[in-house]
């Protein structure tokens, strides 16, 4: 059903008004009235289980959200999404990183253009490599096996690499990959300190090869390798761009070049040739089966109802928590030290997709679109913010990870740990009220007044919501589906404000201004600023 | 002066009506409007530079908010911190930090008994211990010099020394450091993969040596040394507590027991034997020059006027934010890869300090607490969640920091870095207006039709605040100056807002949910649960 502007609009001052309710209204209550709570609000798919009942919405608030995502037309945007067609409008691209993971046998099209094929062949290509390197038979300058991979990208290129990496690395890795994206030059001599040339890989990703960073750092690792090597040290570099000629220009040997195409928006692209370094160093059948749980998540997206839709019931909790509770942020804690990362990853997910003002046709935004995200690994995060989640004035939304299956040996603290995210999420819920510490403090023996003293700072308000995850284990599978789980919840959200998800408008200004400030660092003639940045100019001049 | 309730009150009045005028301003305007504002928004001390120009706040604004810091009774209260009073009310203790880090000749008092002895003493004997390691006189079991630390500890016994580390670390260490925090056994396999443990020190921290997750790392960190040494395993332990005796009965060598007293808050402990992993593997030297940076920022807190201090101002900054313009999350972007945890970091100082609802009296709190705080280092940030801050709908503020001299051998990639942290201020105040977009997009030949689809999606609207600081270099004494510089300006914010920032009672639930939830999941009878919680136990039952 295509989006009926009137319709829309009512069920938006609907879910306002019921958000308004939700507010005031007890979370632990609605378990109460509603005895048959959890069967509604809790749901699987792609061996994901996701429980949104530690909500304030009731089962009918819940309707009229699943009401909005059908009036906003996220069925049909979803069968645009998958069909290729152009929902990038202000870049007139589809956003197809699903054909990226599809199985060999699906059939995706670009705006009509088949691209299955090229798809496969790289994925061929990219696990032909990754074997002849891991088997030796592909080595560096002396012939001898790769023992390094330094990966140079920033943002999308390297944000999903360094999360699938860190979630999946073996131990004592045959081949060790390590990450340079910043342009301050410590994180390249760090990644490079201890290396031996003759044994690194260097792969540079950038999707223009023109990013100031990205460059700068591939341009200082070629002469790293170039100064051990000599003019051999060209070999040992891959490249990974939708700009091949100026990859090949730069000095990268053409058949180390892979490309992808521009409707891989960088955000989304680690399941491509950008993936390659994970391929390499995790080995081709673990990136094979990212792709794999990745596409079994698509494939749940796309078939299941909206009622039993993983990223749709997602997207719709996050938005009842935004826009109809008016919160403007919201934590991620996985229970998983491996998965550090994510929040760090969906920060650019989520805030760069749908961190936008205006919508598809240009018209300010009705509604607020992507809400800050921040987070830890839990229990890390306890001992951190935790306390503000608890005792601060904001009411913080958080997502809660969990993984059923240990990720190293050591079951009794594994099961410490799934003890702690499931007792957050109940201490949220619950909180402790000012009759139950007083009693706690009375039965310890204090003085009437040191319990009145106590009693407001030792009690916590409660009723904080949290969502809560369950992966059965960690492995790639598993984690593709995780991906693609919040990269379909983002999609959705973008339908229901009527955004563009794909688009990143946002980033040029700063480019463009850096390179009017550059040269004045330089020493060139300051140009037009207001006082401060004039100042600053003058106090950091090389 | 001692805060008077009623001209406080009156204070924040005049501010939130400041708040409207200034949230509906162009701070760029105000420039214009105000031909001196630089003089009166930048400020210096302890070799940090700060400019707080680009707020909306008007030159009489800024006014108003130091009225508001010397009503509060900020001088008071400072007076009242460095005296060693009872300011954490709820625990009875001093907040005594300072006397850490503070010159031999310098006396402190906690609760009117001297300490700085016994703190000169533990000083002298980390100093010894560390020249002792890195010399190899103190060495592991064959008598090998030590060559890699496992620092045990969590919350603030990891986030400190980690952050130490990862901005001071030598590119090729003689001893390498490694932090394990998190109950999850993957962290502790990761860090000691690839470690000799007959060269492995092991530093168990934890301020009550009660911690679940420290003791279950600790414990099978003293297996892992048993395994490979026998009982001499434990000569290897090194323990840092304010419970030494549970830290002895554990098996730790009495003489490598470390102590520290309960007024040392664990978010504030770095600079006591806490940081002692640090100053083994950084050497003693480096570690007194980071205690020496914080004491100079100590030293201008205490004696700079309100209108030149600079936790005062920074403080003032983000509760004008905070509560005159109600903007609920900080973005924090520090520019130096080495300081990328500093937004971790300043999310437990500032979130558990002062994520608080009620005042020291007990009383729910007037005015909202801690903001939400968020960041990475940039560059890597303008690649993630900038869009968000440029084009999102929700005004984030942001602290950018930048270090003048290189971190690394890359002059031009460091100036590249410089004119982005700039340019970064300055395009999130000037932003871009429809009309210079249109002239840019007609410039370059698009048709009317594509410039007028195109123009909102590339409109700024600019006008979003930043505050800018600069380090002349990234020393010892810069990051110390620059860690108690935050430190205190979280101590003004409490007191403006009422609160105890000293205690984190918030922490305690959750512990006491995860007690009762853990021996359910390891198979004890099902306690009393919500049925999302008790649908969770079932699911992740071992």
């Amino acid at each position: 059903m295509e989006p009926a502007p009137d319709r829309v609009d009512q069920v938006w001052r609907d879910l306002a008004l019921a958000g308004e309710a939700a507010g005031a209204r007890s979370i632990a209550d609605l378990f109460r009235l509603e005895p048959d709570r959890l069967s509604q609000f809790t749901l699987e798919g792609a061996g994901i289980y996701l429980d949104l009942s530690k909500h304030p919405w009731s089962r009918s608030d819940h309707g009229l959200a699943i009401d909005l995502a059908r009036a906003a037309g996220v069925e049909a945007a979803r069968t645009r999404l998958f069909a290729g067609e152009a929902i990038n409008t202000s870049e007139h691209r589809p956003a197809l990183h699903m054909a990226l993971r599809a199985p060999g046998d699906q059939a995706f099209h670009a705006l009509g253009e088949p691209v299955s094929g090229e798809i496969q062949a790289t994925r061929r290509r990219m696990g032909d490599l990754a074997t002849a390197i891991r088997s030796g038979a592909h080595g560096g300058g002396n012939g001898q096996a790769y023992e390094a991979i330094v990966h140079i990208g920033i943002g999308g290129s390297d944000l999903g690499p360094r999360l699938v990496w860190e979630a999946l690395r073996p131990l004592s890795p045959q081949i060790d990959l390590r990450f340079v994206a910043n342009i301050d030059p410590s994180e390249l001599s760090m990644a490079l300190d201890g290396l031996n040339p003759a044994r690194t890989l260097v792969v540079i990703v950038s999707k223009s090869f023109t990013t100031q960073e990205t460059l700068i750092n591939a341009t200082a690792a070629r002469s790293w390798l170039r100064a051990a090597l000599g003019a051999g040290g060209d070999q040992q570099m891959i490249a990974v761009s939708a700009a091949p000629d100026l990859a090949r220009a730069f000095g990268v040997p053409e058949d180390q070049v892979f490309g992808f195409r521009d409707w891989v928006g960088g955000r989304y692209s680690l399941w491509s040739a950008v993936g390659l370094s994970c391929a390499i160093a995790l080995g081709p059948r673990v990136f094979e089966a990212l792709l794999e749980g990745a596409a079994a998540m698509d494939a749940h997206f796309q078939s299941a109802s909206l009622e039993a839709n993983l990223p749709v019931q997602l997207a719709l909790a996050h938005v009842f928590n935004r826009n109809a509770l008016n919160r403007p942020v919201r934590a991620v804690v996985p229970y998983a030290q491996r998965l550090r990362l994510f929040p760090a990853f969906l920060q650019q997910l989520e805030m760069e997709s749908n961190g936008k003002r205006v919508d598809k046709l240009g018209r300010p935004v009705r509604h607020l679109t992507a809400a800050s995200v921040f987070g830890d690994a839990g229990t890390n995060g306890q001992h951190a913010f935790f306390q503000a989640l608890h005792q601060g004035t904001d009411v913080v939304p958080v997502d809660i990870l969990a993984v059923a299956e240990p990720m190293a040996a050591g079951e009794a603290a594994h099961t410490g740990l799934l003890a702690n995210a499931v007792a957050q999420a109940e201490a949220l819920m619950v909180g402790r009220s000012a009759d139950r510490v007083r009693a706690d403090l009375e039965q310890q023996g204090l003085s009437a007044a040191e319990v009145e003293a106590l009693v407001p700072q030792r009690t916590f308000p409660g009723n904080r919501p949290s969502s809560f995850l369950i992966l059965d284990c960690l492995s790639p599978e598993r984690l593709g589906a995780l991906i693609a789980l919040y990269e379909h919840k983002v999609f959705v959200e973008g339908v229901l404000w009527g955004i563009n998800s794909f688009d990143q408008w946002g980033v040029e200004l700063g480019k463009r201004l850096a390179s009017v400030v550059l040269p004045e660092l330089e020493g060139a003639a300051a140009g037009d600023h207001d006082p401060s940045t004039a100042d600053l100019i003058r106090r950091l001049k090389r």
